[in-house]
């Protein structure tokens, strides 16, 4: 299998191109920047990579549409928009680590990305990979999940599809690593700035807010909102998002739609008893791990969702999502170790 | 004025010494340790003090009564209730930072600390020094509140005070740097555990709840329970209460609650513009940093509240109760300035 | 007294105001920006000074030199000498934390801070104002000496001045927190890539080197030369510097040349018995904290020296510089309590 | 290949369980505990392994002897002396990672490591496997290099082999992370303590110097003793050795000593240009990245060695010699992907 990657010098193109490397099923990985870019070794342009020589090429659609049996894009928010087209035109296999088809709705697009929405056919062809519960095969437009919706919709699944909880009371307090706000320098993420601290930002305003919604909504069309808060941790890689909500059921009805729910799949692991996960274990992998606690006092859920925001909320879903549409193993270049301690 | 100080070698009990040596009415910190301790210079007990030859005497009510005019207790939970009777027996003013007397009703007590309660006359005898909320003058034993609760409390009183959200519905998801765990060795501190991680704890079981609990049911009876999770950070310093609940007011009404409440409050800062706190901006300090954000789309008020555990949630406090007990100026020796970047 | 401050917004500004604010001697603390700014109340240019409505005026000399004693400038390298001629054409006393008066020579100053230097004249009448050995007092002009030279001379002083080391043997293993790079953003800062991370940087060309050698060779002419290396830490505030240096002493004379030069001085503490000092020790603190070892095995001294880069490596010490010059209290204004844990 | 693994539940344990589990040539691994340990599943005694139900069974030499084709001891020091001997007596292949076999004089032992050496038969067949610079083909008992040994002797070899600098002027000033320490709780290691802080500990008596002193004095004689310091960071995992000598060579020579030694071995990176390794880059694999600067002013070079202290510094560089001693390819079960960010 020979694939195409755009966007190696960001942090989930980083990571992507590693796990590839791995992958028993890939040939030849090429590497491709904007179309108006220079070639350059890669060791060039990230400069750990050392040694590692492989171009990045300016990408020429006719050469990956000819050579290559798929194309990764892990870029930034709009430039998918721009480059897309003739893989799109040719019903190209394309998996898309961005944001830009995840949302089916040009005028939620909009208003949550503050841009024009990409084209309404394709967005509509667009697959939402979620891959716990979608199937790539047979998809040519993947759209993988942002990093706080894999963790987050993971955590909700049983809960919502069960219709265990009031739809109306769903309360998310996620935080993020700051690997999720990629390489681009800002205040927010300067060290001297995020050291020892804890900041808030685009509360209520997250763009994965809409594709939870979207995704919740295929469950449940009863959810009307959710409640949604992100804390940018003085971490570098991975996410927990802490969800509450007001349930009739009771402890062991949870854990049971819970264990039924993930028992036959590879990258979820329930813990038992009510124990809680630490973010640390995921980080490295492709798992996510789920805790969940039900209080008698309050009648509310809690369900702890921890997942490593480059690998299971970017890179490592993408790979399940290429496992998925060429009929590989799932677990296939996925098995990582943790990186404890 | 003449103080003790028995525990100074905790890191509550070191903050509170610093604080005590820059009070501009305190003339004499004497420091105890246990009866049964040997005499021993503060430098050879706590290293960092360098230089400060001050002994650490095994602690003797009588020499207190007679010489001191306060005693301040930072010890471990228990210690007091084995070493405050004399105190007690003699009307003599006791600030208490531990949780020994913090609650009314003994059984309340044994259920969460999971030991024998204080006799119950001295329990009800004692004053929960919410410093925003209460006066200790007249007050002779004064419980100082926990960390947790105080930012909780603090981000609650408007909306509980003026029945402004589903009492039902109240969701803290609260945060902790390690000092608040002391400098007792375990597992959960130990810095490979900890950096780079986020260990839930206590889920639903923390004993700073029955405090929360107990003032709240003070401010609107029918509050009848609190989610309340806590959370490990990777941070020393610092605790974050991310406070969640149903609400009929909008936003202006929020806004409006939260500064005609604490106007007048030097110690409580409410931001503007449902602008939220940094979890640093309030370290080294005694102030308490209070966002609120209204969400239209869940009917939901968020209250982001932050202090430094160890001052506003321990050792600054004890020093408003001090002043507040004695009718000094609310702000003496806590004019304290940040420690940014 | 009145005092000028131009420069607020930066991290050794913020630091030296909210010091200004606590000292005994200060009445009124008037804030200063670039000529062609626009006034700004200080809570909005710098946000965590929630509430200090200060306006930040455009600098104006004449204001200056009719109500102020005194002006300090913690301004980036190249705009005090942009800023100053006035004060020095007036002999009007200024403090400057920056690097533009500090060396005497103009082609050294060319050869390490790549830009022209200032004039001669006023090199060669600014004070080098490392204050445990220089006396501010009768010069108008004092050049506040960087952090690292500050943590590396106090380190070397009884050494070189004492003669007790080969004078070609100097090594210098320097490590700083972030908070030295400012408030600039930069690829180096950046969370993701400080964190968890060493990184080196100007390898022998830190513009500190050329200040630490025209101090050495005042105290020995000897000196040739020095191998200095700074690393980044993630942590954001203090410096360590490790000296070593061939010997002939032996290990009490090592000590007692220790213990001689600073049994009088109140913020260098020389640790007992070859003691280490923490970094963590002096965050806060206008501290000094040195531990001397000797090594018989390869005839070298090794000596630690820790300070907290904003505080004793510049506003701290600029206070000290302050206090000789006006001939207040050595400590007034810096008896700063230490920010353990 | 069957295995045997003593230590798993350690640090350098958890990582070769994990290292083996990827390695090509491994069939099985069996888990050992001490002799008088009860049975117990993996994910019992390690938490993190989530599911793996592998059981550590009591150490039974009889099994091991006949079912496995090597052993691994990862387990403190004093423990392998105490279990190792019937396999060193049926001269059965044995990969040591602690430091009981890795001195050949039983007095430098006991002087170093505080206890009785082992049997001196025993300690002068054990090879020093250091991976880049022997071979442990026909070796049965391999003593695998300690971390700071590792990263210093690698930065060290080709100036001391070709005799590049003046043999009594080496220093050493080595930074850790602190998984380095163990799981073992510990005051410096606490978090409280360990954060933002730098603490040097075993000044001059750090176990590993002796084993770098012996393999020194095999590549030249002349070398009298190093200057050696051990400063413990706030982060998990890494080494930074950064070693100075003096040196008559220039800039060209080193560069040439460094690139002909290093030229043929996979695992170590010479960067080129004088450029320094940032020690997160190596995180995660098992190679050792040498930065290399010549300043002409001290005529002293400076090398800057990292690894990760666990892989390369302890499981990887035992992979290196498993590989050896079968005669596998030197990559097998070690491409692995950076950290990074």
């Amino acid at each position: 299998m020979n694939v195409a990657l755009v966007g190696v010098t960001g942090y989930s193109g980083m990571i992507l191109y590693q796990l590839l490397q791995q992958h028993p099923e890939v040939a030849a990985i090429r590497l491709f920047g904007h179309p108006d870019s220079q070639t350059q070794p890669l060791e060039e342009a990230v400069p750990n990579f050392i040694g590692d020589q492989t171009p990045i090429e300016p990408l020429d659609p006719a050469v990956i549409l000819a050579d290559c049996n798929l194309i990764f894009f892990a870029t930034s928010a709009g430039v998918t928009t721009e480059l897309a087209a003739p893989f799109i035109a040719a019903d190209f296999p394309v998996i898309d680590l961005s944001g830009d088809y995840r949302l089916q709705d040009p005028q939620v697009f909009t208003k949550w990305y503050h841009k024009p929405a990409p084209a309404v056919s394709a967005l509509q062809q667009s697959h939402y990979g979620l891959a716990e519960f979608a199937n790539a095969a047979g998809h040519s437009y993947i759209a993988n999940p942002g990093c706080y919706a894999t963790a987050t919709l993971l955590g909700l699944a049983p809960l919502v599809q069960q219709h265990l909880i009031a739809p109306d009371s769903i309360i998310v307090d996620a935080k993020s690593g700051t690997s999720g706000a990629g390489k681009k320098l800002a205040t927010s993420t300067h060290f001297s700035q995020t050291n020892e601290n804890l900041q808030l930002y685009k509360v209520n305003q997250h763009q994965h807010i809409p594709e939870i919604m979207q995704q919740l909504k295929v469950w449940d069309q009863n959810v009307p909102a959710i409640q949604f808060t992100t804390t940018l941790l003085p971490i570098t890689r991975g996410i927990m998002s802490t969800i509450y909500a007001k349930t009739d059921a009771n402890a062991e009805q949870l854990a049971g739609a819970f264990a039924a729910t993930y028992a036959a799949l590879p990258f979820v692991r329930v813990l038992p008893n009510g124990q809680m996960p630490n973010l640390k274990e995921v980080v490295g992998t492709n798992f996510c791990d789920l805790g969940v606690s039900y209080n008698p006092a309050t009648q509310t859920v809690m369900v702890v969702s921890v997942i490593d925001n480059l690998i299971k909320g970017a890179a490592g879903q993408a790979l399940q999502n290429f496992n998925q549409y060429f009929g590989f193993a799932a677990t296939d270049g996925l098995q990582l170790a943790t990186w404890l301690p």
